[in-house]
C-alpha cells in the first residue's frame, strides 16, 4: 500500500503524460496549463486510495482517477470566467481566460470535461462514466444555485458543488476495484464525510460558508466532528487505509 | 419504415419529455429554451432512419439520437456566448444568454453537454458514449481552429466543427442496431457525405466558407456533386433508406 505522497507523485506524473486528442491541436496548451496548476489532487487521490484498499491495481484506476482531476479542473476553469466568479487569479498564477482569453478559456473547459468522459469510457462498463456525469451534473446544480443567490440551504448547495465529486471518487474507485453493492455503504459514508470535512475547512480559511454562517469555534468543531467520524469509519473498514488516513489527516491539519 | 416528417415529430416529442437531473433546478428553464428553438433536428434524424434500416427499434435509439441533439445545442449555446461568436440572436429569437445572462448560458451549454453523456450512458455498451465524446472533441477543436483564425484547411474545420457529428450520428445508429463492423464502412461514408453536403448547403446560404472561396456556381456544383454520391451510396445499401433519402433531398433542396 502506497503513502498518500507516493499516489500523489503517481498522479502528476499520469496527469503530465495524458494524451488529449489530437483534434484539439493548440487548445492542448490551455488545458495543460490549468492541469498544471498544482492542486491538492485530493479527488484523484481519494479515488486511488479507495480502489487500491479494495484490491485494485494502481494502473487500473489511474485514468479514472485523471478523469475526476479534469472535472473539477473545468468546474475551476468556467467558474473563473467574468460570466460567473470574474477570478483573475486561481492558485497565485493568472487563471485561464486571463492567460488566454475567454473563448480559449470557455472552450479549454470544454474539452476538459469531454477527455474526462474520454478516459472514464477507456473502462469496459459503463459504471465509472456513469459515477462521473451524475457527479458532473450535481456540481453544475450547485454552481447554479450559488449563482442565482439560491443558497438556502448551504448542506444542499455544498453536498452538490463539492460533495458529489467526491462521493463519485469513492464510488469510482469501487468501480475500478470490483466492489460488491453491498460492501458500499460504509465507503461511500466516508466519502461523503470527506466531501463535508473539506468544504467546512475550506470555509474556515477563507471565512465565508460555514465560518460565517456559523461563527470560527462552531465551524472548528464541526470540522473535528467530522473528521473523528470519518476516522471512525475508516477503522470500522477490513483492509490497509493508510493512505486514506493520511488524506484525512491532511485535509483535518489545514485548519491547525 | 416512417418517414422523415413522422421521425422528426418522435425527436420533438421525445426532446420535449425529457427528464433532467433534478440537481439542475431552474436552470432546466435554459435548457428547455435553447432545446425547443426550433432546429431540423438533422443529426437525430440521420442517427434513428440509420438504426431503424439496420432493424433497430425506434424507442432504443432514442435517448442516443436526444444525446446528439443535446451536443449540437451545447455547442450553439456556447459558440453564441460573447466570448467567442456574440450573436444575439438565433433562429429568430434572442440567444441562451440574452434570454437568461452570460452566466447562466455558460452552466446551460454545460449541463447540455453532461445531459448528453448520460442519455448515451443509459445503454448498456459504452459505444454510443464513446463515439459521442470523440465527435465532441472533433467539435470543439473545430471552433478552436475557428476562433484562432486557423482556418486554411477549410475541409479539415468542417469535418472537425460539423461533419464529426454527423458520422456520429451515423456510427450511434449503427452501435444501436447492433451492426457488425464489417457493414459499416459504406454507411460512414454516408454520414460524411451528409456532414459535408450541410456545410457547403449552409455556406451556400450564408454566402461564406465554400462559396467565398469558390464562388456561388462552383459551390453549387460541388453541393451537387456531394448530394449525388450519397445518393449513390444509398443505392447500394440493401435495406429501406426511404427517410434517409427523404432527409437527403431536404438538405439539397436548400439551394434550389
Amino acid at each position: 500500500m502506497r503513502t498518500a505522497d507516493e499516489l500523489r507523485d503517481i498522479v502528476e506524473a499520469y496527469l503530465g503524460s495524458l494524451a488529449f486528442a489530437p483534434e484539439l491541436g493548440a487548445l492542448e496548451d490551455s488545458l495543460r496549463y490549468s492541469l498544471e496548476s498544482g492542486g491538492k489532487r485530493v479527488r484523484p487521490l481519494l479515488c486511488l486510495a479507495v480502489a487500491e484498499a479494495n484490491g485494485a491495481a494502481l494502473e487500473e484506476a489511474l485514468p479514472a482517477a485523471a478523469a475526476l482531476e479534469l472535472v473539477h479542473t473545468f468546474s475551476l476553469v468556467h467558474d473563473d470566467l467574468p460570466a460567473l466568479d470574474d477570478d483573475d487569479e486561481r492558485r497565485g498564477r493568472p487563471s485561464a481566460h486571463v492567460a488566454f482569453g475567454e473563448g480559449v478559456a470557455l472552450l479549454a473547459g470544454d474539452a476538459l470535461v469531454a477527455e474526462a468522459f474520454r478516459l472514464a469510457l477507456t473502462y469496459e462498463r459503463a459504471e465509472v462514466a456513469r459515477h462521473l456525469v451524475a457527479a458532473t451534473l450535481g456540481m453544475i446544480g450547485g454552481q447554479y444555485r450559488d449563482i442565482t443567490g439560491d443558497t438556502g440551504d448551504l448542506e444542499e448547495l455544498h453536498r452538490l458543488k463539492t460533495g458529489r465529486l467526491f462521493v463519485a471518487a469513492v464510488q469510482i474507485g469501487l468501480d475500478v476495484a470490483g466492489a460488491a453493492e453491498r460492501e458500499r455503504a460504509p465507503w461511500i459514508a466516508f466519502g461523503e464525510d470527506v466531501g463535508l470535512l473539506f468544504q467546512v475547512v475550506d470555509d474556515l480559511l477563507d471565512g465565508d460558508g460555514y465560518a460565517e454562517r456559523l461563527g470560527t469555534d462552531a465551524t472548528r468543531a464541526l470540522a473535528d466532528q467530522v473528521a473523528e467520524r470519518a476516522s471512525s469509519r475508516l477503522d470500522e473498514l477490513v483492509c490497509d487505509t493508510t493512505a486514506l488516513r493520511e488524506l484525512l489527516d491532511a485535509l483535518t491539519f489545514r485548519t491547525g
